[in-house]
């Protein structure tokens, strides 16, 4: 059990520290964090949750992660239910959580595109560009599918594995400094439900690709990893 | 004695560091700091000490975090009290120290939610926004529970506990980021009482809520780590 | 053939993230990331592909890295060649990926100094300001240079090996947070030469300076930490 | 000498990327690093050189750093003037590399409080505030103390000593984030010497505090580790 609880407070956490950083200080005039502090903020939920709880779960907090580490042969497809599960009620609780706090001081809103940190696409979002559903599906897919790449290789029993939680904490830092302006950033399906989960409307009726494209992405990630790069168990190169 | 001093000189750093960053940086027209710099900023005083005088004390510097200690059982009662002294003096040595240097440009002032960093709720803020005290209560009482799931975490001997202090600190840092709109952050009682001491008025009137959210989080984080994650001792799960 | 994957998906993930993050996020009004999000991002492509692949390939992502550990006796002249056409290759279909998604919100331009993240020189760029090639040429060449130094004495048998990813990361982005407003910072020819080949016209016909200033700095660098810095094998001073 | 060219070279990039990200980047409108960006370089220039070249010299870079060990009893008499003499040499050759690059733009200037990044107090600077000789005063000295406590404790033997070049860079960022807008950041005198020599005028004729604060609050810092904090060989406490 032990397990499946690591995995719904450490999705608590990237949700109530991500989107919650977005919907409270990104947008504070003058002195807000801006997508820079709120893309730090995602990056440090998984460093932070992955040095605490890593040695517990894994530290996946992700769907998407789940299904890579399954596709590159680290994780056992009877664990997958389970732990999206622990993952999608995890972060709908920081979502409820998030709802009250923003409540309470009458700010909870779900107009416009983005709304309570909802993923997006086709819409006009930041800088009144509105990125294509191809283009919001290849970004999605590509940045997943290097999440995956940078944790199976810096998890590989060759590499210096003590450093993971920094290098994936980091890369999802470094995804969302890309992609926030495109999608509002994704590559993580729990997350994504649980913001669509409050506000409906659009995020619920365009949530089918932020499940799609990052396990998509994730599956493709694994694969590359383990065949293209993965060195081989009994020769070294 | 040491440990005490450690104590002393490293909540001195975290206020001088987090509240002088707050007061000197964060507001300069155009190229000030913002609320990132500032939550960056109370993240590596925490980092930064954590390297320097973790091994003399254990890098407590706020009271919430010796309370959490304590009920998951990893700090002796008897030593509350000195190491809590230890904090709030430093603390208002730090805040002392600050008020001289502010005054030397004529800049000290107690005007306006907020003033000299203190911690607030009810109050219109950043961007306009007035917190309830529930909600308030609710964000520093969630944002300390999960500061003691890190910190526990990352210190478990089952953890790849070198990297504790990178995680903690950056846990603070990633706390400043989600909370400073709501009630300019405290999740630490000893960093709330210096500030109101120099303030007053409704600074000293609300610094209760300071103690008690942060405390009662503390503990319960607390409680979550040792009942719902942390390995059991004689068996491996 | 590992190995030029390694290189290949490294150096992809470099320009996809540095340059990425610049047509996407960096001019987004008020909330942008700006050249501290760019210079950020630059960094944590090298930090997080340093720990994930790093063990494969040795991590160089960049024609002058190469060049520059062949100059301090670290890698064979033999590898030069495919170690960067992979780099090129690898470059090159990120910008390609980089212009599906942009051009799926209609965004794609080639006007003016620096667009699509090219590099360039006696033009005005950032805050009208136009750097001579005398200026931009230094600025190169030290930068290179510093970045073997910090990459020789980081990965050195003496040094503190396992913070290279960390060192060699960050030292890109201290690199980008000095030198964007100069040329746009290269001081990596296959990134240069990825941006110039979507965009034509003055971004190709500078790119010999990307090419050479690089290269040449990288040589000295590490000319200087062979020869200047470097503990000698068989005595310690 | 090995050691002496390390000194060198690393205060040369301590000068060339902490000053040089300000003097190019910090104000570019709209999207410039401001005073964060520049924090961040600074404590990159130490935290890339400490695992470059730490294992040759040490890695101080800085004066006062070179007083504060030595007041510890960690570095020798001898070696001072020295180690003191390379470090301005290196940040002297790093300003007048900027001045070349600078010049190459027609950018140069000598005019207003903190121009070249030089050093300052009296004088109106940021947000229109001038701070007292005292409060500057005040402040380098408290901040140098406390850089060599984080110093000498993050490199204690009983410390987890191997993550000293983060926790020392970052604690260096830090000190920049509080402290820009009361001096423009000393806490070394080679660094403040270096811009001074280029601007004259005030910048030279206050330069006198930039040498005697930071060194006595280093001297102190030493000594309240030593007597404080530090573990005593011994016995365990």
């Amino acid at each position: 059990m032990k397990k499946y609880f690591a995995e719904f407070f450490g999705t608590f956490w990237l949700v109530f520290g991500g989107c919650g950083s977005a919907v409270f200080a990104a947008g504070v005039p003058e002195i807000g964090i801006g997508l820079l502090g709120v893309s730090l903020a995602f990056g440090l939920t998984v460093l932070t949750m992955a040095y605490a709880v890593g040695h517990i779960s894994g530290g996946h907090f992700n769907p998407a992660v789940s299904f890579g580490l399954f596709a590159s042969g680290r994780f056992s497809a009877k664990e997958l239910a389970p732990y999206i599960i622990s993952q999608v009620v995890g972060a709908t609780a920081a979502a409820g959580t998030l709802y009250v706090i923003l409540n309470g001081a009458g700010a909870f809103s779900t107009e416009g595109p983005g709304a309570f940190a909802t993923n997006f696409y086709e819409l006009p979002g930041y800088a009144g560009r509105s990125f294509s559903m191809a283009s919001a599906f290849v970004a999605e897919f590509v940045l997943t599918a290097f999440f995956l790449i940078v944790i199976l290789g810096a998890t590989d029993k060759y590499a210096n594995g003590k450093f993971a939680g920094v290098a994936i904490g980091l890369a999802l830092t470094l995804i969302h400094l890309i992609s926030i302006p495109i999608t509002n950033t994704s590559v993580n399906p729990a997350r994504s439900t649980s913001q669509a989960l409050f506000v409906g409307g659009e995020a619920l009726s365009q949530l089918w690709l932020f499940w799609v494209a990052p396990i998509a992405g994730a599956i493709v990630g694994g694969l590359i990893y383990k065949f293209l790069l993965q060195k081989s168990e009994s020769t070294s190169e």
